[in-house]
């Protein structure tokens, strides 16, 4: 399916900065970039980064002096996903796992999955089968945690939704994971581009692996899951975050968005997946 | 110089379980293992992960049913230091850092640096020099924080300790970590043997990454820095931890012991470290 | 019925103290002190402290100098509580409160309601009655929360215990509390003596205040509610603590007893506390 | 020295709601109110509550349809302070410590001093009057905490300043209370108009009991001590908000001043109090 992404940044820089953006679609085997444009007005010199821990295409900025910055990007993605069967999504044991998925049992920053062993084990540890326990404990938010504009900032974490049951969709997916890292599923955070979603923004969600792959879910079920393009995946939002900056700078607008090129799009829902998941191999 | 290291733990294992084992000595170009013995009793299949986060030689151990068992590790190994003055010390700016070094900035489970921003540039701030900086932090917390068996758990957090005041060697160590990066240093978790530890155990303190390398700091005052053998660096406990169990286990007795080999070792402190500093290449 | 209680409490004094001790049966017009008598040993200087917060009767004691200390308390009490059918247990809208009653809506150290609203308002709001509605309660933290000794601090709170899913009486008792006030519901702290409490020990619960009267409420299940015997009342543990010592002292052992002197005690317990309750007039 | 305070709040009122507001000017043996007016607009039945905790003169409004609501205040103080001299200023051991003050000792929601016991010894410990104690307290926070409009939520506690080294003049109070309680100084939370205060606003401070008296400090240095009138004390801002509503209620607007009505005002302020201190006997 292509998409046609694009997003808009503007900042005020008062001081010589740095800044990390991570605002490019990823390219992956099920992910093609077929086209994309990145400018800065004024004209910046840029490196794309390598080898930072997750998957994500980092761009670092510098800014030597005081300015209005612009940043732009617009893509032409190609995404495709795979339709599996509840069959084929059985658990892999910690003993089986490959030591690259590893870390994603670990607890993070914003994921304190250490905290939750008990409160995990109790609400979904009855549920045998590993696929339907990662979509209990994605209902269970939808149901438990009201996505409330402006009621987090950044330093929100899962520990603090379990207790104030408001978020946005970064809160939404540092719970799933913090709930699945405590049942021993490997689960990660993912930021992307999202069709449908209103308002346009960039969306988070999180992937868990399951079968050997890794599965995507969306407890806000605000977008369909194969409407997202992927920008990265890391362990949490300190991976992934959209800008990180370094530097006296003030984000002064952001535009956002995301349509379907290919007629045809059938949105596969969260709702939907009660036996079949979305893997996405990237 | 060299060391003989060894550790044994013994587990009582009451159900089929996995354990992920890290007291492995790291094998760093300047960390030479000149032999080693990993064993366990009764034999169990085990595997080297490779490719985890960090920098590690995790070891995964399958345990298949009810048994008391015990691991041991003994090592000669060869490690070489460089003694750097303050002149070759200083400040890599954001935008000249490694990829690889990047996520060393952002904050972790245990090192919650993003709360942190106003205490350390109110503290340590006002201090130019990079390095003296963390020293200064190595000392703000040697003096601010009692070192206290039993007084922290695996759930605290730099958060905590900063309130608290008090905790051991890890708690130490995430605190500089949390401090550092507060501070746009990068910075990351050491743990390993440390010579001249009294009472012997796994030693926990961190790197901060200044002139271009990873520079050694131990707030505890515990042990020499030229006294260190690493096991694993990472982001925090989290990455690093002596053993992540999955599985119904308790840890029963530990045992670690850290030997010099040659003659003639002279003690390098951070008491000492005020204009030279330990590099740790590795 | 008719109960005698006692208890006895030794502490290693190292240093001039002072003690402030609650474990004196509270007389109120339900609740009559037939006999008691209170002793140290050594013989100590104490007083009865009047006026203080919430309803108690701390005992203070001055030691000059380091000793071991035994505490000893033993009363026959004779307590009458009335049960009351559902239809008298109406909700008090919060502007027929009395002004002492008032400040059992607010939030507390132990009992922060004030983070709990959306919580309590999504998982109880839709229960009319108010009577049923902390019944719910009840039930839900009965069945949400283990009891584990050891499991907690003095440090630990309604906070901690939402999240970490284990605690004593005590964390019960505190959750039980701020998911009352965060419905506008009059809650407070209970410390008694308790028959049928097994391993003996001082208990804590809450009452809520329903129908113009303290109803009593016991989330751990562990003793009949009519087999208890008051020591006081507060907003949390912070008020009625059984020892608040100013010194360098150690507890080194405890000793409480309960038994009932009528004969035909029968039990009247959380379980069956449906539509019937227990009011505790004092 | 007589002053002329004023308030005036605005409600969207929304549903039947009750208020309990705390803007009138207590009545206390060294505090006269010669005249004062207390309106609604529209008029409301209302009602002044006595007996709840701490020392306040809480009005009770009932509003039993949506509507528009004006609240307003004015009147005419006489205040009258006593200077102290440090010789006058001993501490008061906890054997020697009325009931009615005991509790000020105990941590409360916002002033969790039970966790800074050993922070508040390392860095207070040493200095043995307890009054140069507790005005070192006062001017640690005046360096150390950032005064910063909106940085902290009606949630924030004592707890929290510590790490992030922010916060508003309720903030400031709640940090010093929270270090004279950890060192068994009794201290309450003071709120009133304050004369010089810029902007205009409801004003928040602290009393620590020493020498037997009730004595002012303000960590946030910005307003004279003696330009105080007292509206409410007690244990935190929890028993002495401004306003705690229930309902479905907006605050809209709020409006207050304080003007001197004697000549010869001289300011004694938080700077000026090293040797001498400002006592509040009411």
């Amino acid at each position: 399916m292509k998409f046609q992404v694009s997003s808009s940044l503007t900042y005020e820089v008062r001081s010589a900065s740095t800044l990390i953006l991570s605002i490019h679609a990823l390219r992956t085997p099920t992910q093609a970039v077929l086209e994309e444009v990145f400018t800065t007005e004024p004209y910046l010199k840029m490196e794309e980064l390598t080898s930072v821990s997750g998957q994500n295409r980092f761009v670092r900025l510098e800014v030597n002096e005081p300015m209005n910055l612009t940043v732009s990007y617009k893509a032409t993605v190609d995404t495709e996903f795979e339709l599996i069967g509840q069959d084929q999504l059985e658990a892999v044991p910690v003993v089986q796992l490959d030591g690259e998925v590893i870390p994603f049992l670990f607890p993070s920053r914003y994921c304190q999955s250490d905290k939750l062993y008990r409160l995990a084990q109790s609400k979904f540890g009855h549920i045998e089968d590993v696929y339907s326990r990662v979509v209990a404990i994605t209902d269970w938010i939808y149901r438990n945690v009201e996505y409330l504009s402006g009621s987090t900032t950044a330093q929100t974490s899962a520990y603090d939704t379990i207790i104030e049951r408001a978020g946005v969709c970064r809160d939404f997916a540092h719970l799933g994971i913090a709930l699945c890292r405590a049942l021993t599923i490997p689960a990660r955070y993912f930021t992307g581009y999202a069709y449908q979603l209103n308002p346009p923004d960039f969306h988070a969600c999180f992937e868990a692996f399951i079968g050997g792959q890794w599965i995507l879910f969306d407890a806000t079920r605000l977008a369909p899951l194969n409407g997202l393009v992927k920008i990265a995946t890391g362990r949490d939002a300190a991976d992934a975050a959209v800008a990180s900056i370094f530097g006296n700078v003030t984000g002064t607008s952001m535009q956002v968005d995301c349509q379907v090129l290919d007629p045809g799009f059938v949105a596969f829902t969260q709702r939907k997946a009660r036996t079949r998941a979305l893997s996405v191999p990237g």
